[in-house]
């Protein structure tokens, strides 16, 4: 039976004391294989992960596992208990307004002396060299700077520190109401294909501060930073292997547990491809496949305030013209003609696009994001 | 064709002297019958009230209109453009935490010195009397007050003062996520049969705030003064008749035009039956109608922090046992074993209910009002 | 040396499975004297009252104390680490709205009852058995409620089970911008001269859910129920000694620990002067004192939205028309003239007051509470 | 007498329809001078600059004016409206997170081909043209956008506009609890000279969103890429003359009408140095002048989480290892001994620091912001 553990991790504490934790699952993996980093519930709102991980390891516990997977469901402990109202706040801290997501660490001024370092060692040196020094790289931020870290920086450098040890990496988050999409960085769109979700997002070698750039975009530029020596480090060869990914699992503020079981095997479906576990049960489903590229990836603010009834459906093409949205606005009414006061206003965009997600609420104001959209999208499997 | 006038409340100003107006639509009857005041959106986030306003005026262009009509939409200028997040804050003033339907004004000493004066003086004297004698008390607490009212005060008494002008008085709600369901006073039951709203709450003569107490308690409460020196003052005669309901049109945040009109026809239903539209277009649906006592309609709070999938369904009787929800904690899961540290709880009630309403988010705490269920309830008509 | 004990007390969990904790200290007394109950940050701003805790905990270490005590600093966990913006959310639970010092427990349904089978007992021996029927009355509300309890009655509750099995209690809190001042049951007037804060409120026999009321209300409704018999149950007598108050430290969202230990010799002079301790070290300060009663504190609203340059002194008499604030409005400047349209507006009262706290921004809304006042008040020693 | 006009600017609306209002007041000059742009209470909490501009306007009344003068108060009408609990939202749109002042723009691809094309043009004839092409960018951004704008874009472009129109900018902005201080450009560093303001912070030439930036940063990119080509076009010079300054008055949530006359005079002294003022009445008081670069003003995380007594002084130099704060722990009271468990933490720095601000609250989470400090700092003027 598999090997497992538990830990509960201290990420920080709070103005009375309360200790901030975060609890780790460790199942060990008994052969030669990437190991895996799973994460939930770093927004606080976007809780369906949970369920994921909690039907991950429902599954994971009658199979052979190969790699190491480490399982850390509610992330962000601030987050997930942050309540305004009867929500909860998604996306940011509530003191800085800092988006959670934006506070992973990558300093790329480590990358080129690394490389001249690197010259003549093979591969396998090369990548447990790599690992130590972003895991060092990480260590020193967290416990070697006198005026100190952020909140959220403090959750996410030792989320970041896990992250580093693994060679796949899934940080499963939410729309606010959304279809289920995928971030996946370019040159691992062979792999978007083995999860079970129709839209993908392809994102560029650039670092925003979130955790899948945090994790593929050093080993990347170290791909890139040895090319520009002649010198071939493949991170999507079999034996080294770095992928992350940003797992959109479908709208914030909701669990289902029998659609977090699909999930769940829709993640072993990439798993089981990439030789984490030792099974042929999961197969991705067959699914029209549809990606944009990051750029090509828009949302659309209101252009005025109002009451929104959304009308355009998630996840198929949009034709030019056809109606994204009516927004309501009862201070306009006029009985006796209809015209430029008119109540309802029909919204569209001049181009062919796939709506993925849209606002959580129907009150918006003018420039409040009302739906993101793919453009210039293209079939990546039918 | 129809009269129709439109004019702007003012109710208030921000700090920065920004207005805080109100649009009021009135539709003129042209006959003797009941007048009608319908307002919607006094929480934030309960907006789907202004579409069925936009819709009832749609319908009401071209019918025949007996009574007077008075619509406010957005009749909470502060509650409906107040984000935390990406939600609208729904139930009260985020400065006091003040319900929004909580602070209208009745005051029951006006009542014994009223029908002290009234003995003798025919039904149409006295109901005259009564409602210039409600809003007189309402401007007074408006223009009289050394010390000020509240931010929410002023909102309702302007509102109060519309209201106490109509016979037939309607405000539109929302649950947070919920059936649609109708507050109705004890002796209106059989009105409640004349909308299309499967779940009645029959509430008795006590004044706790809301606009619809607040409307038809002072009436109900004279109609008793009356009887206790046996003067017969009937409220729900014909040529007196007064009503008030909170309809419950479903869940908050959320704008939908096609459920709006049929709510709208729903509506009007009752208002054909009240003959103040001049038309037989609009018939209740064959429901199954249950309804309970304001006693019975109990809120479930969870008995445990944690992370909900709601299983139970709106609107039909949930036997005792059966469960509510089941609530995920993943800081418990443990692999060896099953046991008291299993992740899943699952919570039900010991007695058959309906359940009416569900929490608008996942993410509860311990205490977190889970469910609203009716108990005890019973079929007012199948 | 003073016997000390220390427990944390498991009041609820949130949504990610934190329990929320708080933490109990129990000094034991050496001889036969009131015991008191003082705890803190019940409103989550409100923090001044745990360095109060832990200046008092610094001055008993090496005092002789006759009567137990115990401390409870952070006595709300939810409150106190709730954080919008930079600032702690006051005074209510974020999801409901309701006050947090609102939702103490007292059926009063249990006095009559319980007198009728007391005639003839002992005073000991009653006020044994109404503690005990008081702690039992909370128990049951928190152990045997099927719908369960909310976030903040499990809270209150589990602080009021401690506070009925003292004589003396003492809640912590502080007002937004604030004089010190203590809210005082009137029939305890004597004690008030005993504390260094020179405003007194006198509030009456009606409970309204605060912890002072939830605590002295029951006692008082006993002498009278006692009393209506014409049996002399004094609850002010020396064997006796039931007192609560709620004592109001100054401003929220500080921290002033020299204040603090001002503070804690206060109190010390009120446990002196109640035999709790066995010292004279601590001598009330001479002050002139002023106190209300209860329905002549007034809270003025701000008759206008505005800008406010807060300008009354607290604590001191303010004469009828001197100005409480001038309001700015910049949205109304006019150049060239002045008059209606002036950007500056004066507010005051056409009667004396006393000043005691204002609100705690300089942003109102029309309606916004500006001024907390003493009217018709009177010097209760000079 | 002074020209003077009003106007308002309608830079948003709300879900209800409510418009987003901006008044402007704009002083018409008589002479040859530069213009100037003042705005107050971008950031919703930081009011103070409101009663700057009043008293400004009270001192341009009867002044001569040779430059025109553009206010505007209240220049972020969500923010200053915006209420969570008492206090208003300081920094950031409630929805996403995103501070209020980082939202303005600049291209600087258009500096490049805008030099090459002002080859051999006068001074005054690349002024006029670059002021012109700054507008259109902006404007372009307001109006020809086919997916929209931010909510806080619309407004902050629609005040970039205006500010653009100007030579000299300042943004009157508040610390949390805080002295006054000043950004300044590095280039402008003898103007700092001309404020009241004790402490400059002189920032360099790259843009990350603020008003300032967006204002100096396109001059002074223009100045070095005419210098890269060996030509001279110096902002600093008398006939180009482009400032702009944030100007931080002391502390948020305040309105003091006496010491804001004491900030307009500060202003005006800076403004008769640069003789848009024609007068000798405004001179700069004699200060200790500190200074220090941006990449020395250093943020400090609390170290722990707690209840802060903030102790250090701002504004003077705090030696090395002398306390900043001491932090309280009521969880970790030990009445036995003392030692690790110590409820009392003081905090230091392990050098020599100007303490400017400190954070709004005596609660801190680990990680909050604690206080901002002059590191390496130097005097400008003694």
């Amino acid at each position: 039976m598999t090997q497992f553990s538990k830990e509960v991790m201290h990420v920080g504490e709070m103005a009375s004391g309360a200790a901030l934790t975060v609890p780790v699952y460790r199942l060990k993996g008994e052969g030669n294989a990437p190991s895996v980093y799973i994460q939930a519930n770093m927004h606080g709102a976007e809780v369906q992960g949970n369920a994921v991980i909690f039907q991950l390891l429902e599954l994971l516990r009658n199979t052979n596992i190969k790699g190491d997977i480490t399982l850390v469901p509610y992330a962000n402990p601030v987050g997930c208990n942050h309540k305004n109202g009867e929500y909860t706040l998604g996306r940011f801290d509530p003191i800085t307004g800092v988006n959670w997501n934006r506070m992973y660490h990558f300093d790329e001024s480590i990358i080129k002396p690394f490389v001249r370092d690197s010259i003549g060692k093979d591969d396998k040196t090369i990548e447990a060299n790599f690992k130590a020094i972003m895991i060092n790289s990480i260590e020193q931020k967290l416990d070697h700077n006198i005026f100190g870290l952020t909140t959220g920086q403090r959750i996410a450098y030792q989320l970041q520190r896990l992250a580093h040890q693994a060679d796949l990496v899934l940080d499963l988050h939410t729309g606010p109401i959304s279809s289920k999409h995928l971030y996946c960085p370019e040159y691992a769109i062979e792999s978007a294909k083995y999860f079970d979700i129709p839209h993908t997002l392809l994102i560029p070698n650039e670092f925003d501060g979130a955790l899948d750039e945090a994790t593929f975009c050093p080993w990347w530029k170290l791909e890139q930073a040895f090319a520009e020596l002649g010198i071939k480090f493949s991170i999507s060869s079999a034996h080294l292997n770095k992928e992350s990914f940003t797992v959109e699992l479908g709208s914030q503020e909701q669990i289902d547990l029998d659609v977090a079981l699909e999930d769940a095997k829709s993640i072993l479906s990439y798993l089981q491809y990439k030789n984490v576990i030792d099974t042929n049960e999961y197969q991705p489903q067959k699914l029209t496949r549809y990606a944009c590229y990051l750029k090509d990836y828009k949302a659309f603010y209101s252009p005025m305030g109002g009451m929104v009834d959304y009308l355009a459906e998630f996840g198929k093409p949009l034709k030019a013209g056809e109606p994204l949205a009516r927004i309501l606005r009862m201070d306009n009414y006029h009985f006796e003609e209809k015209g430029e006061a008119d109540p309802l206003h029909y919204v569209s965009l001049d181009q062919e696009v796939i709506p993925i997600l849209h606002f959580a609420s129907a009150s918006v104001n003018q420039g409040t994001e009302l739906y993101k959209v793919f453009t210039n999208f293209f079939i990546l499997e039918e």
